[in-house]
């Protein structure tokens, strides 16, 4: 089954995604459904109103959860490329955050940051959503706790990640991080990952080549903290970023950045330039 | 003014902390009361019920602002500090995050985690809580969105902080951050910070001795992404860490941990012993 989230003239609405329709299940996001643990069956069954694929705007798919609680980040974690770098295997999961003021929708623009325009590289991961309220899960326990799979590109401003020891600010600049098109409740984890740029191939990997798989990342992280239906892990990416090359290559306004994993679908962003830098300061109204 | 956050039966409630008795505010918590641009005036003429300061139990005072939509965290960010530890000042701030689950109240216990009881530290932190929403704002406008300030300790599991390259699964495990009593909303930041343990004083600053104080903080990670109100900046911890000393001291059942803000009050943990490994798992009804 794949749940996605569709942007409405009233508010985003949660659907069903069928061959030809997709279908409202009555929630206002594929996070708020999770948060129902009812929500496989209630999204089977569901016969709310239809929208037709073809008549939908791309820009009308919004990351398919619009705010999660967390999103958490894995780094190098697949086994080809860290033994092609000529390191160990790690044996524990390195993780950093998002902030979800990052997400764009999977056909959204990618605006270059005016701040820092100039080092903006990809990532191409698949990211679990978590579909229950989990702590300490057991790995059978974690299996069960996810609720499906999404492509994320967990795209990286390289000078903001290396300015500093801590990654967080390189990672979760507003608005570069696209996600969807939809969750796939029923992925087998045997295909391929591809990142291509201007139709270029720049990373592909298997799946089953990542070293703390899905079940595996999540009973890690839920022995150190709750996770929360909606809650998305970033599994990490594979070989072949923009910064590792030699010379370095990054995104550019013109660009087009795809990302698709087998079994879901792909997602698409036209790299734009930064706009004007806004002087949006403080909202109007607040009397702090 | 102090803001404060109460547990009453019924829920938690935002109060105004008067010398004897906090006031209900009619909002569910700081967080909540910030997201009204006309916050300040509402908290000032707030006439709820009312609850005599002498007659609540320790543990009513839950963090101030419940749930934050983002926690950011900074490293280290006092001179006098980084200059005795031989380092140049750093020309930008060092950012992590802390996911909302690992906040506690002011006078909570603080639970060894059972999986990571032996590296537990303290950091004493200043943290500003912001009052509007914030994009990429100038000094001035930075000021003005600070709504109020309040202690948080940055409690660290040292072997999990170290056990990978990023910090983040040393500082976000489940209930291990107590922040509190209350938002002070009119401070003046020449005061000092003292960490305590035991009643020793382990922790000894002014504030004024931050490398990026807290308007500085707000304008840099404006820049980067939304502010919200009720969002957290931990300032950062001075020198006196438990970690750096030689022998490493760190946090043990029984110990009694307390954070003083001259102007704001003292936040204090009852230290205790990691229950026994619970076997949470996924939570029932989850039918994914």
């Amino acid at each position: 089954m794949r749940l996605g989230t569709l942007r409405l003239p009233g508010g985003t609405v949660a659907v069903r995604v069928g061959a030809e329709h997709a279908t409202e299940v009555g929630a206002p996001d594929v996070g708020a459904l999770l948060a129902d643990p009812a929500w496989h069956d209630r999204a089977a069954r569901a016969e709310g109103p239809t929208h037709a694929l073809a008549d939908l705007a791309p820009t009308r798919w919004a990351p398919p959860v619009v705010w999660p609680s967390k999103i958490i980040c894995v780094g190098l974690n697949y086994a080809a490329h860290i033994r092609e770098m000529g390191r160990e295997l790690p044996s524990h999961p390195t993780l950093f955050a998002k902030y979800p003021d990052a997400l764009i929708g999977p056909y959204d623009d990618l605006a270059l940051p005016p701040e820092a325009p100039d080092a903006v590289d990809w990532e191409g991961e698949l990211a679990l959503v978590v579909g229950a309220v989990t702590r300490r899960a057991s790995a059978e326990q974690a299996r069960a706790a996810i609720a499906g799979y999404t492509v994320l590109n967990d795209v990286t401003m390289r000078d903001l990640q290396y300015r500093t020891p801590q990654w967080l600010q390189g990672k979760t600049v507003e608005a570069t991080t696209p996600m969807g098109p939809w969750l796939e409740t029923d992925l087998d984890l045997t295909g391929e990952l591809r990142t291509e740029v201007d139709g270029e191939v720049v990373q592909r990997t298997r799946l089953d080549d990542l070293v703390f798989d899905p079940a595996a990342l999540v009973a890690y992280v839920s022995a150190l903290v709750t996770l929360r239906p909606g809650d998305v892990i970033a599994t990490g990416t594979p070989g072949g970023v923009g910064h590792a090359r030699k010379p370095p290559r990054y995104l550019r306004a013109g660009s087009v950045l795809t990302t698709t994993i087998d079994g879901i679908g792909t997602i698409s962003s036209h790299v734009v330039a930064p706009a004007a830098m806004p002087a949006e300061g403080a909202a109007a109204g607040a009397d702090a």
